[in-house]
């Protein structure tokens, strides 16, 4: 991969605020799209990437972004429908190379990944998480004490 | 740490069932607490430990739930003050030695770990699993092909 990439990010919120301030900063070009401008509240005063108010899901949005020309892509709204939808338009109309989308339900990761698009979902990796700590005991009561 | 351990799951959403599940399959004995009955639907039909249907912040519930027998105490439900408040219960009244909380917003993080209280934020994760993705490239063109 370049060293520099060119990403775009659906999504504001916490996740999509949080990657788009770190990727900026280690200078990636970043763009975030969200349909509430208020979201842009959340990017630091360092940001130096772009942002679109809009909805991506539709297709003049995404053009507006110039997604043709990104290596990755995001989907981290709150919604899993959003993010399968404008995930599938980003690597199968705009041929992104990299599309990855939060999705919350687990059970609608396999559906992703049969359309070619990779997925994280927090609840699965919270719940690895929360029985890595059973089995380790790695919350010890050393650790936790008040 | 026991083989068998006595684990108090508080919330029956998506993480708690799916934990309350796995942990009662590999023999630990397990009691759900959610203020709402029909959450626990998501319980397998093998779930073999107690289910409790009550506000986890009302003490009576949590000593129905015999909660100063407890290994491990884990906070899952969707509020982060609610998981936050119980976390310090267990912990502080109950003397239970591992207590995790989960907490959706990472500005919360801190405040829990110096009341001495284990945290697991999907937000943080997942940004950090993005991360790793663009880091690593492991997103591959080879992989996301449709």
């Amino acid at each position: 991969m370049k060293n520099s990439l060119y990403i775009v990010i659906v999504g504001c919120g916490r996740l999509g605020s949080d990657l788009a301030n770190r990727l900026s900063r280690i200078g990636h070009s970043v763009v975030v799209i969200d349909t509430n401008e208020d979201t842009f509240n959340d990017l630091s005063s360092d940001f130096s990437g772009f942002r679109i108010v809009g909805d991506a899901t539709e297709l003049a949005v995404l053009k507006e972004a110039k997604l043709k020309n990104a290596d990755v892509f995001f989907a981290t709204t709150h919604g899993d429908n959003v993010n399968l939808m404008v995930a599938q338009v980003a690597r199968k109309l705009f041929n992104v190379p990299h599309v990855l989308a939060r999705v919350f339900d687990p059970r609608r990761e396999q559906v992703y990944n049969r359309l070619g698009i990779e997925t994280i979902c927090p609840t699965s990796v919270a719940a690895e998480m929360f029985l890595l700590a059973v089995a380790s005991g790695r919350a010890a009561q050393g650790e936790a004490k008040s």
